[in-house]
């Protein structure tokens, strides 16, 4: 095969086995790789109604078939797992150079299932993979851990956080990247898995390399053609969205009871540029390199992160919200998650100074804090709900529903809980990229939100990051696609695969126990008024009769067929006959 | 005013006079230019109960702002009046190079009422506006008027489907370029109007130099980005889309009474081009060039040429095409509405033949044929109802609405009844630009189909060729207005200015007598169930409800105040408190 490599390794911490299969071909076919790829391998390895921290539940690791290619922006991979935080399935979309290398190695998949006895790492070197002891890593947060291992490779390892199983950890690769949210890095934990590090030599073989190399080029001028991809992102990283929302007049802060902040040119992409002489850290392959560090390459906040530790908690000091960003780096931790801890912590417990928050993060990240499982649940035991903004248990970021109102759909119907990147809708609504959209309405929301979610799974398969969609469509993504692996999706197919991933993921949260109820947003989003309850639930039921879910948000048999998705008991069945 | 000349000529041809007014602000701040400008032009000149050819009703061709710049796609300009075929309100979009020499010599808007007592032509050169005799070329076609004039300027002219008052009839200017649909060649004859010829040798005047120029070098960008535009239409033309049609199995034939067209490749770009050896022929500006002649210059029938006289009237003759294609430019004809008449009117007399088709095209010509004033009429009038395809008396084109369900909500919904180029869903639908919908659903698109009318109001206001829309988006239009201008629209306002145009003209329509019961498909594309009525109809209802229309499809006040449009009456009432 073109473009995938056919190898999937699985590796059970359990009896300390790595075995090899090839990966099926009708599943890249139909899931490409990625996200969706990840998805069909949680069917055959995960039990939805299991708790996420038990070693049978696996954590998935996959590389994308445009993973490691010269295709721009393509360096990134997918984690995927059963979210202690959200008890739904949760796939990350990954940047960095972990997820070209551990292509190069020749790996479209890494399946880990199991706990080992004592801490372990995973060593990766083409067609070896070993399991060796990690005691001496445990306990080292992310940087330290890196530099032991870096030598043998590039470098996926989890914090104290991780290890402490906080619902917040997240897994850190290539020193600065980590995998968004979710707490993988408590799944890792929970199998006593440090790190894994990955070197590769193998070459990725094109199909039809002159079409393939030609699709680069155009994707290349597309995205340099697009101001907020060129211009915005390459001149401040995502930082500079504080400045473009904050102009929009949406910057939500103090625990979303504000929808303006004060002081936010403190915290502006010209003010970070100011304070730490902002350096491009580029991702793999990407022109664009949104990430940045300072000249020394320690890493400077993203917007989400500014956002959290800034306005979220009415803070404009931007030294303390690099500090805080620079502490769940080290921790293994996600700073949105932990902004919003605080934030709501600090509704409880007014009057926290600076130095107190702090402390918090470091509580959470020692896995010492009341909220270090949550804090949705956390809200919850002690009847504090109107302090919550989480959708199923997932804080909802800096991208305020009440103001771009496909938000608000794109929250309530994520696979996974207050997510922004499960539809980007700040791109046509405050971007105007594809197109403009207004954002304080809910016309017409539903089938958007739904083309984004289905749209965005194809890139999470690819997989290349998702601020592509800011200049390329899918049009080129299946040429792109088609190009390296001698394929022939058309677009309408690859959104088919999308719309077939989602819901495959929609049907295994079913089983985790997720209901309708859990498709709407936390109480103080509609207290002000804002947000129509009517309105929204209207447009909540339309977005179930377009995806072909019945009132109860569960998909109908039709639309399952129509996508080819049948339970594996009926699978079993139908190849007994 | 940069961008716009402030001038604006009202030219009455009753009373032989020419008078002058500074453009007023306020028309442009809110209406932007060419159909925008007109259509408030509409409000203070036309009568929208009156019969379109009586001479009181004005005929208005107006530039826009970015017409003549070297924005790439900027030599259009629009021709509105109430059309004789639709009793609407009807701008039209046209290239060439007649606008930009309209910019130069320094207007904003023609106004012209009135009938002239004998034939006329109407000749400006900069600030010199002349109204000349023409009974020297009364009767002669749109070649040998042009011929005759184009030493004194660029030329539009109406043929003798014109003169003799045809439905159909268009105006054509430069020789290939013609004024789309609605029969502005007719309104032109009512008033005794042969032609108009122009000269102009003023620069425009740009606010921000350096700025503009970057916008533009990146719209120039985006185009050789986008392959529907740099490959497609830069090879083939616009006859590419019979291609694209014919492979995605939606190429409507036999007048709508087939899907598919079985010798579609006889009528492809490739054998265009082998047959005829195709030669650019771009409008002013244009970097991709989709109009094409043949080496002598002779024009070459484009893509709603090809389907008219072709798969629509079960003719696979390219040569045949051509020449009924040349037929219509010579008369002044439009090839769709008399394509259509062909069709529909084999249907009424079987066995037609060729030859005898050509000569009915003839006799529409001559305005001699019993469809003369309209195939819509005609076809109620003999109570054959079953064979028409028109929406408010305007025939669909090649883009079939069964086919296509965003279509199906633009040709219902269109203020100049079955046109494609209202909200071109053929973008998204068969394109995937700048995203891509499923095509056979309904679900979302009452939404699309009117961000899709704003936006393309925009654009024929602006005025930019429709297809700058596969490509380039708001944000991109807006930066190139504000850096022209001086003005500082955001993209949110240019939407907004859209908004206000076509409700405008929805106003005018609803006063010309047009009902909600006429916001419908003919018969023929519910018969055989491929759309399914009560589906359709509340996807019409959601898209008054998104509009902010009553049940009837009437504008609720609250919409026309947030528009800030007020009837002239009330103006008036306020201006005297």
């Amino acid at each position: 095969m073109y473009g995938w490599t056919g190898r999937t390794v699985i590796v059970d911490l359990g009896n300390n086995s790595v075995t090899e299969t090839k990966t099926e071909k009708n599943y890249v076919e139909q899931f490409i790789g990625g996200r969706g790829l990840a998805c069909r391998f949680m069917q055959d390895f995960a039990d939805p109604e299991l708790d996420p921290l038990s070693p049978e539940n696996p954590l998935i690791i996959t590389t994308g078939p445009l993973t490691g290619t010269s295709v721009p922006m393509s360096g990134h991979f997918s984690i995927t797992c059963k979210s202690s935080l959200t008890s739904t399935l949760f796939s990350t979309n990954v940047g960095g150079y972990f997820g070209a290398e551990l292509k190069f190695a020749g790996i479209d998949a890494l399946v880990i299932t199991g706990k080992a006895e004592k801490p372990v790492y995973i060593k990766i070197f083409d067609e070896e993979v070993e399991i060796l002891p990690a005691e001496h890593l445990w306990g080292k947060n992310t940087a330290e851990t890196t530099n032991l291992l870096e030598e043998k490779g590039k470098v996926a390892c989890i914090g104290k956080a991780g290890e402490t199983l906080v619902s917040m950890a997240n897994i850190v690769n290539d020193h600065i990247y980590s995998s968004g949210r979710g707490g993988h890095g408590a799944i890792a934990g929970s199998k006593n898995l440090k790190a894994i590090v990955v070197k590769g030599t193998n070459k990725i073989e094109v199909a039809k390399p002159d079409e393939f190399e030609k699709g680069i080029e155009k994707a290349k001028k597309l995205l340099t053609a697009s101001p907020p991809a060129s211009k915005g992102l390459k001149k401040y990283g995502s930082s500079v969205i504080i400045d473009l929302l904050d102009y929009m007049g949406t910057l939500p802060a103090m625990n979303f009871r504000e929808k303006k902040f004060q002081n936010s040119e403190k915290l502006s992409g010209e003010e970070l540029n100011n304070t730490f002489h902002l350096k491009e850290a580029p991702c793999y392959a990407c022109p664009i390199g949104c990430k940045r560090t300072d000249p020394d390459g320690k890493p400077v906040p993203d917007y989400d992160s500014i956002w959290a530790f800034g306005p979220n908690i009415g803070n404009d000091d931007i030294i303390l919200v690099r500090e805080l960003d620079s502490l769940c780096l080290d921790y293994g931790l996600d700073p949105i998650s932990v902004g919003s801890a605080i934030a709501a912590y600090m509704e409880i417990k007014p009057w926290i100074t600076m130095d107190e928050v702090k402390e918090i993060a470091t509580e959470i990240g020692e896995g010492t804090h009341y909220v270090c499982k949550g804090t949705h649940d956390y809200l919850q035991s002690i009847g504090k709900e109107e302090c919550d903004t989480a959708v199923k248990g997932l804080e909802i970021p800096g991208y305020d529903p009440r103001e771009i109102k496909g938000m608000a759909i794109a929250y309530a119907t994520s696979n996974t809980g207050g997510s922004h990147l499960s539809a980007f809708m700040v791109g046509p609504e405050i971007m105007g990229k594809p197109m403009l959209l207004e954002r304080d309405k809910f016309d017409g929301k539903a089938a958007l939100v739904l083309y984004f979610q289905d749209l965005t799974a194809v890139i999470d398969s690819l997989v290349l990051c998702p601020f592509t969609m800011l200049a390329v469509g899918e049009v080129d993504f299946a040429a792109l696609l088609n190009n390296l692996t001698g394929e022939n999706y058309s677009a309408e197919e690859l959104l088919k695969a999308g719309e077939r991933i989602f819901n495959m993921e929609r049907m295994f949260n079913l089983k985790a126990g997720i209901k309708s109820k859990d498709d709407t947003l936390p109480d103080i989003f509609f207290d002000d008024g804002d947000i129509e309850k009517n309105e929204f639930e209207k447009t909540i039921l339309d977005y179930y009769h377009f995806r072909g879910w019945n009132v109860e948000g569960i998909p109908e048999e039709e639309k399952l067929k129509e996508l080819d998705i049948c339970e594996e008991k009926d699978r079993k069945d139908s190849s007994a006959e």
